[in-house]
C-alpha cells in the first residue's frame, strides 16, 4: 500500500536526456527562425524578416539549429558566395508544435499583458 | 502587379506585441514548472520535482509565471507559513501546447543527439 503522502505526479530528473534538448529548442529566436523557413532562405532574407535580431544572435541561433539537425546550411555557387538555410525533415516535424505555441501566444497576448499590468500595479501599490 | 522578387512569407516585426510574450514563456523552466503543476503544489514540492533547479531560478520562474497570469500564489494559514502555487485557467490553456512541444522533445531526443554528435565530429575533423 502506498504511503498516504506519496504522490505520483511528474518528477523531472536532472539526468533526463530530454532536458538539455528542451534547453536547446525552447528559445524565442529558434522558434522565429524556424517559422520564417517556410522555404529555403538566405541569411540576409532571414535577418530582414526577424526585425531587430542582431547578426551575432542570428548566427548563433542558426548554428545551434544546424547542430541540432533542424536546419541544413548550403553554400551557393554564386558570386559573392551566398549561404542558404532550409528545414530538414526533423525541423519540419517541429514546426507544428512550435506553431501551436506561437498561435497560443498570439491569441493570448492581450490577456497576458493585462495580467502583467495588474501585477505591476499591485506591486507598485505595496511598495509605496 | 507585385515585383517578381516580392515574397509574402512571414516577417516578424520588432513591434509585434506577441514577441515579448514569446520571450517570457518560451523558457525551459517555465515549461517544466507548469508541467509539474498538475495540481496545486508547495514551493518545496515543486523544487524537489525539478531536480537541479536552484532556489533563485525557481523563485524567479514562479514570479514571472505569476506576473504573466499563468499561476496563482496562495499563502497558506499554516505554521510555519506555506506557499502554494496552482495554475490559473490561462495557465491551464497553455499546458496543451507545452505538452505538444515536450512530447516532441522526448520522442526526438535520440535523433537530435545523433545530429549533435555528427556535427561535432565533423567540426572536430575540420579543425584538426
Amino acid at each position: 500500500m502506498a504511503a498516504p503522502d506519496t504522490d505520483s505526479g511528474i518528477v523531472y530528473r536532472s539526468d533526463c536526456p530530454s532536458r538539455p534538448i528542451l534547453d536547446q529548442i525552447a528559445d524565442k529566436w529558434s522558434m522565429m527562425v524556424m517559422a520564417v523557413l517556410d522555404r529555403p532562405r538566405r541569411f540576409n532574407d532571414i535577418k530582414r524578416r526577424l526585425e531587430g535580431v542582431t547578426q551575432r544572435v542570428l548566427t548563433q541561433t542558426l548554428r545551434r539549429l544546424e547542430r541540432n539537425g533542424m536546419i541544413r546550411r548550403r553554400v551557393l555557387p554564386t558570386s559573392p558566395v551566398g549561404v542558404e538555410y532550409s528545414l530538414t525533415p526533423l525541423g519540419e516535424s517541429l514546426r507544428q508544435p512550435f506553431g501551436h505555441l506561437y498561435g497560443w501566444t498570439v491569441s493570448h497576448s492581450d490577456e497576458i499583458r493585462n495580467c502583467q499590468e495588474s501585477y505591476d500595479r499591485q506591486r507598485g501599490a505595496e511598495q509605496s
